[in-house]
């Protein structure tokens, strides 16, 4: 057996019992997924998946980057360099190696969503090795090719309710359209994600302004312009759907400046001339713009900081973005949202959802600052911590100041379009042994903790992202 | 049933037998609370509780904070405003709102003092719902007029061997004086708080200090005569019982200065031209000379740091402080306190209890300086951290490198009074069940175990508060 | 009894039923201790220890930091003073100091294996306590008379398959010599530790850079002098053994200068003619010197930061060095090791192991570092985090992100002889209880945590450090 029914739930049994029953009650629950990174052309196209490599393991930096760290090279996994030079096209070659590194996921969260993966949708009953990894490759790579594992056929088997993806602004969203007119009813949205056009950092950022000016017809060179570009694009992204916009800031920082400041800050950005202090400061200054137009259109905000991109020099060079190599760092909350707060943390229908990849301040600030402005939601554990350890941690360290009900449920976050109803879950499971454990410890009534249990799998979601 | 038996315990049979134990051993011992903020006019007064609301519900920021977060204004809550503009003066309505919310407090501290509040004192036996809103208001309010509950009648039935109210160095002290008086036997003493004289930005703070001045009969706007009237005061403080300071400030950060940098600075400070470094360095050189003058009279000096006081600025301006927006932000404990240690940190006879809200210092800052420094002692969880988790941390996160002796007992911290006994019966239970890890995991004798649970809900506290 | 079978296994009897299977399994196994601070001398000359108070108390800072954060004076414990000055001389009357204060340790490791050691080497069923101290004297008195206490005998009965000691690039190392020629076939290596060489703050700086230059021949006030003295001594190290070198910087601040920089700094540095920043400049830049010079000849990489050394500067002034002062501060990784990391963090033969005294680095910087660079491995647990609840943290903060995979087994890190078994123990019995629970949840099989809990023990302590 590869999964077991028990998963995930606490040892001692009057526990595990209460879990079993909280979870039985949310288990089937549709899955709602306001916040990922799946590609709407699957949507759109309903074409197969390819090979059993290039569906799990070129593009999953979960997977490439724990076999990078243990001596194999990128090339020999097929990871595509940006400069075209040869990499491993044999996709068998490419899961044997794969299959040779399994043991190298234990006690990690990939390996428990492949195994979900391989047994529920594939059938499998014994783990992936070099033994099994011929059998592994040839039925995977034979299910692809049906109709049942078809995107359309999965997401229906999957029992979504609605998807996010998530969209630069100079996305045309043709495959939004393309599915809208299909007449599939399968609910696939989009979301707003600007930093290509606010992030003077970001690769291409000048030509991307120039272009965001084309696709919108404003003069995104003047401030004014630029400002009702994102207007203008942000209505665009909702008529297909999006109800959030995100922002993948370095850091939480957030300012307000005034007007005639911000003006000259937005000149130097747009003609290129900023130092790394001022472009920091233009991102600052544009999450609380962000919430000004959310306070206006409704759209539910996000901010995902605390990440240091492409760390990895030689990497970034030879591969490119998002290639394992991005690390967390200190993040400060309390100092950086201020701003933004001062502006907007008292208005009860703005919805800023905040994500953290540095765990001290859940219960030091993040707890805090959600528990007492109406504004502030807590985004669940993200990245590294979407994993059973990181989840139960956030519960631990966020409820007893900040209550469940500022958290606003799960969401998956992942491109592993397959992995997605492992994802939900664990966190369906983490949540369940969590509250088993309020309920056996007396904190809870079982009542109640089936209430929440509820909420959490799937209610909060839907509220929070106005879904 | 509101409250079960074993809440609290461990979930496994053998643990929560040990736990069970442990407990029943230390359950009944009497109340010591030598840190509060309780009214001592309530103590002088012995005057009947107000309604349920105005007792409940009104002055609790950890229940407004969690009702404002989720959308309730504070004036339908009752708050008054700074301004006196008009707020909700319905008893029953505000009660109303309050249960019609009281699921937001599932999996905190304050759904469990609560409970216990309304199970131990008030009998009742039924969650408080909108459907049990009227009658729990309507027992509680009748309650409130029998003699039983009087302040003096609860002290008695709560078993307090001693609390501690905190005062300001301007406060007259009159109710300890009319206890005192009384004959009544409660004992109820103050502790010397100083901030209000010795923060830069605390409101009023140059009045304060003229007002210190008249109270003391010293030139407070000279260093020497403003040293002298603490001197003074903390010798008045200690003819109410005070065997403490306690103070609050931003940060942890200590300065010992040369004599003729301390005056300097102290002049600025005295004539307002004081700069936000410059308000923050006299803060951090106070804390030495409160330390220097704790040498000599030998009070227990207390030191809460890292609290972001009236983070939301639009609300400090419509209610004033303590309104659920303090904030905790990162602390530095090991430079930090280093003047002040270099100085006192190796006497003997001198107590200095640090309390934290940064998690992060307990394993990696507080307890190897508790460990090591003879003058240094741990305060229990604080404030948001004051609950059945945050309690587990910080026992697993000191106890390896302190040990239980370099920490100083719970205190309540509280000025909620009914929630005296739940909140030490939070502590005890949370205590052994940690006590009863140790001892099913062979960590520690049970005999042993026995020992340090007395030692940590009794004798700790009155040996370091010196009671 | 002492110490009981089922120590540190989770209560839950189905987790404890597998946590003894694991153990079972592992607990024989050979020590490998590739990281310590025992005294070559022992192996060299074999003589027997002294009496119980030289050999358990006077030498170990974490027994007497504890007695001296409880009011017992350093001089009472018989610790020497820097200046000769008069300490406590009789044996008998330390040890009943120690006996006294024996309460102090309860829920620390100390106490586990203190209580480790007497009872299997001893012999003892009974508590330390002032009525057993003066059996305990005896017959451990009697016990290091007798052959089987001699230091190879208990090298032999603990089963070390090889151990390592750390010595200064000036150290003649004649005891390993000693060993060799001995004919005795205890492998003791020794590691290259050339903080005295490398920090400027370091005591006597200056003058070990001659002395460094006397013994290598080599010009070490000019730059490549001292680099080729370096490489002379690290061969020389290799020759006696060693396979690791280790770095005790306050930081983890790698720096990667042009070469005329570097010199520039190397000529200030050894003319102490140095600012604080310059010298953590240098120690910075010499920590990527020295991968370079592992990159050339195979050695493995430890660094161990963040430790803020002789925090107590009356304590230092008296007893010098090393008396449980220093005291851990916040480190940063994922700036500090970058420089570092873009010259030699793809290499696959280098091995960089780091270690971490700031336990929010685990989940937040480390482990997402070390499942990503293939240089970089994760030092376990380490001084105050050397202990079941530290250890416990380590492996839920890291593996789900790092895996098992990227850590390197345990290490004692230890002066403390006698307490190498039990320290192993510990970490053996942690490292089972924490896979039973993987296997009791589901989350791992448990012939794969039988491998697991074998490569933990041992298998990768010896691959990491090439032993």
């Amino acid at each position: 057996m590869l999964i077991q029914p028990d998963r995930l739930f606490p040892a001692e049994p009057s526990s595990r019992a209460v879990a079993r029953r909280l979870y039985d009650a949310v288990r089937n629950l549709p899955i709602v997924s306001p916040h990922g990174h799946t590609d709407p052309r699957w949507y759109a196209q309903n074409e197969p998946f390819p090979d059993p490599a290039t569906l799990f393991v070129i593009p999953d930096h979960y997977i490439f980057r724990m076999l990078y760290s243990q001596g194999v090279s990128l090339e020999d996994l097929g990871v595509p360099t940006r400069g075209g030079s040869p990499v491993e096209r044999d996709a068998r070659k490419i899961w044997h190696r794969f299959a040779a590194h399994y043991h190298l996921f234990r006690g990690t969260p990939t390996r428990a969503w492949l195994d979900h993966t391989f047994a529920t949708l594939f059938g499998f009953t014994e783990r992936l090795s070099p033994k099994t990894a011929d059998d592994y490759f040839d039925r995977i790579d034979m299910a692809l090719r049906t109709p049942e594992f078809r995107p359309r056929a999965l997401f229906e088997r999957f029992r979504i309710e609605v998807i996010a993806t998530t969209e630069s602004p100079l996305d045309p969203l043709k495959s939004h359209e393309t599915i809208r007119q299909s007449g599939w009813n399968g609910r696939v949205i989009t979301a707003y994600r600007p930093d290509p056009v606010i992030d003077p950092d970001f690769e291409g950022f000048g030509d991307n302004l120039v272009r965001f000016g084309e696709i919108t017809g404003c003069d995104t060179l003047s401030w004014d312009g630029y400002l009702e570009a994102h207007r203008k694009r942000r209505a665009f992204f909702r008529d297909h759907g999006a109800t959030s916009t995100d922002h993948g800031h370095p850091t939480a920082r957030t300012a307000d400046l005034p007007r005639a400041e911000t003006e000259a800050l937005f000149r130097k950005v747009s003609t290129g001339v900023v130092s790394a202090d001022e472009a920091e400061l233009f991102r600052a200054q544009m999450l609380t713009e962000m919430a000004a137009m959310s306070v206006e259109d409704g759209m539910v905000m996000q901010i995902h900081p605390g990440s240091f991109r492409n760390h990895n020099n030689a990497l970034f060079a030879r591969f490119g973005r998002d290639m394992g190599a991005d690390i967390p760092s200190r993040t400060d909350y309390v100092r950086a949202l201020k701003p933004l707060l001062d502006r907007f943390g008292n208005e009860r229908d703005f919805s800023l959802i905040v994500f953290t990849l540095d765990e001290t301040s859940y219960s030091r600030e993040l707890a805090p600052l959600a528990g007492h402005y109406p504004a502030l939601k807590l985004g669940p554990a993200w990245w590294f911590f979407d994993a059973p350890e990181g989840m139960r941690r956030f519960r631990e360290l966020t409820t007893e100041t900040a209550g469940f009900y500022n958290t606003v449920g799960f969401n998956d976050d992942t491109r592993a379009y397959l992995s997605i109803p492992a994802r939900h879950d664990v966190a369906r499971r983490v949540d369940c042994a969590f509250l088993a454990d309020l309920v056996t410890t007396h904190r809870l009534d079982e009542d109640e903790a089936h209430e929440v249990a509820h909420d959490l799998a799937y209610r909060l979601a839907k509220e929070a992202y106005k879904l």
